[in-house]
């Protein structure tokens, strides 16, 4: 099946996996990441990973770790994040919560969100974001809450049903994508829910970048830290009981 | 000041109080909310508030509990929300999290979520929706996450920085709007962090909304139960790692 | 089996089931709490189960709704709670959270929460509690870290795995209990990772209730709001970095 | 005011600050750690301080980094945590959320929860934990009950009221122990609601260790992994609706 239209042939699609795995080619969090980003690549748009435990990612709230002498390669890897029309973070669940290196990457990028775009309004306005959750046991909602609610407070735009997962039946198990005896394909490749939520979340995700990119972003007005005391606010509005 | 254009006027927004004080008199929240409100109306959108606990509603992932012997509000409430294009719910903070009556009201949509838009989408596509925290003591953002998370799963579009909310230092004290001895104003009504975010808030719901409206919502691809097999789609994309 | 010993007789389990659904005998939360309650019973503790829907509970920060006009049970079951030595709450996820029956409850349990027990520390001192989470998607463990939380910070004390759950793989799909063609057993009921975590439950609710009991709860020094100040406490030590 | 008696003198307390800033001394969250380690250290437990960006510790569900080529410091903080009858985390608030480092912390800990203590029980069985909670903003709650569920999900039993935490009014602002102009004490420093927590947890969680260690910790019946089958368990428990 080959796409439909040149619709898409213009965005970026960025995907960083915060896997927890040193070796990325034991991650189970990629294969999703995969099923989405091929929705978008067929589509036209230009996708590129980032495996962020590949680089050296400085803790702390800075822009740059060289500053306090830590080796830090996010300065680059934020530059392809401010070039990505889409950005889908990856994690596995660990203990029901997000790994530490998506709260690592999270951190980070929030250290540039005082910065503003063109139009002066917070650094990620007019992007759109997603994310995809696996693991053998449970916690898909609690990482998408925590990293869809991150992403729209620096100024992420979230569609509907921006994230997918999988997780296995209460307990230990195979994770997403383990070959197990007895089953035809590998675990949780032939699961409906999954690739249709994998699905929605990539078409999306296109759908909201290309509303965003043909009509400017998010316009400027009443979003600005600048402009805001200057049109209609919250500040001049009666909070008294009506 | 007044609205500096009619860009705004054929916008619905609907707030739902989801306070647990039987008395809606008491209700700091809904002081908050009256701000982000006030601004909304003073740009020409029509503002529509329920306060929840006005209503009988009924427990249980139903449309109608009349159906199970329930004294129950719900549909004429749904039928409101349906005609919204803004939808924003305000939410008190107790022992750091959501209220009940917040949570049943998002239960009761959720029991609705199965149905389709008129393009065949899940029913809230098309929409944008917002949140408002108050609380004396801590949870902005986790009740945020879990209300922006529900919305944004079940269809709602999230704009950037879609959630305001005011709470006091650590420790019980004075809730939003109360007046305290040797304080100018009200607590809370002259701080300039929940101004500005109840302010961006405000515009990038109305943003949002004339984006969605102007544009006929989210297209209708690769979004549907019965066509995301039809297109594009993550079943047929190889998930092994490259 | 029978119970090898008397050392439990005289503990008093309470198990209030918070589903959403009106008819108890549809609740699936009910089934997993019933295997908990079981060992317990079978090791000679006394057990009650209340399911909250059965009751009129009214809404707010209230100690009995009836002072502001609403039917209310809850002083009753209150009363109940303060008898037991062990509490445990049963709640079925709906979009990955807990109930807004079992937020109801925890509401109403906080209303009580500034009085305190017979050494005047807060009232649920020297008491243990646990939960039993059940869903067919997905948020065991983002449930119960809300529903402990609330319940240490009340004053119970929470032993080691004090939390037991199934859900099934992700999407949707049987409940826990349902009898689906193909299986030897309702589903979930076979499922020893989750019969296993019931187990540890029951029986370290147990083992800290004993605990509790024998050593007359937690010491009444360090813990009281009118003699903390009186003993060594924060305010007099040194914050400094050393 | 010194110590009443030697009740505590043989107790071991581990502080672990998960801040996320290289330089120690400019960490916040340290100074709250110390007045809660200064209550404990006062009564005669001995306590150990840990600045987790002191040491490098590696990703990964692994118990030594080394094995994959990492530098990593895990394995000597772990033998640490082994000997400590009391873990206190402390971590900062990040966009309302636990640290990365926190979360390395965690992950690191639950790498080893397979392991057995000498009772054959999960290895963290038999020792008590609390977190203390700081930032500028917003978030105590939901950090402790992150970081609260993980500990007792991997062994560790919560005393009552084991967290304690400070943030400052809704908004940017000052941290806890920063000089501010007009204050007669650093920030923070006078807050009793943070004082009264602070102390109620430090000696909770010497109360909560006393009582472990002169009981020899949890008995181990019903929470084995060998054998809890061969107890009364929730297998053989009629799971219908009674």
């Amino acid at each position: 099946m080959s796409n439909t239209s040149d619709k898409f042939n213009d965005l970026r699609a960025l995907f960083i996996n915060c896997s927890i795995k040193k070796d990325k080619t034991e991650s189970h969090t990629q294969r999703l990441m995969n099923r989405v980003a091929g929705v978008m690549e067929q589509e036209g748009a230009s996708v590129e990973h980032i495996y962020a435990l590949d680089h050296a990612i400085a803790f702390g709230m800075v822009k740059d770790g060289a500053d306090s002498g830590q080796a830090d390669d996010w300065p680059a890897i934020q530059a392809k994040i401010m070039k990505a029309d889409i950005l889908v973070l990856g994690t596995p669940i660990w203990l029901g919560v997000k790994s530490s290196v998506a709260t690592l990457v999270i951190e980070r990028m929030y250290a540039y969100s005082g910065d503003h775009n063109d139009k002066d309004q917070y650094l990620y306005y007019g992007k759109t974001a997603g994310c995809v959750i696996t693991g053998n046991e449970d916690g898909i909602k609690h990482c998408s809450m925590d990293l869809l609610y991150a992403l729209q407070h620096i100024g992420y735009t979230i569609p509907p049903q921006a994230d997918c997962g999988w997780i296995g039946e209460a307990g230990p198990g195979p994770s997403y994508g383990d070959v197990v005896e007895g089953r035809a394909e590998p675990v949780g490749y032939d699961n409906d829910f999954t690739n249709r939520n994998a699905t929605f979340m990539a078409w999306n995700l296109m759908h909201m970048a290309r509303l965003l990119k043909d009509n400017g972003g998010i316009p400027a007005k009443g979003n600005t830290t600048k402009g805001w005391e200057h049109v209609t606010n919250a500040k001049h509005q009666n909070p008294e009981y009506r």
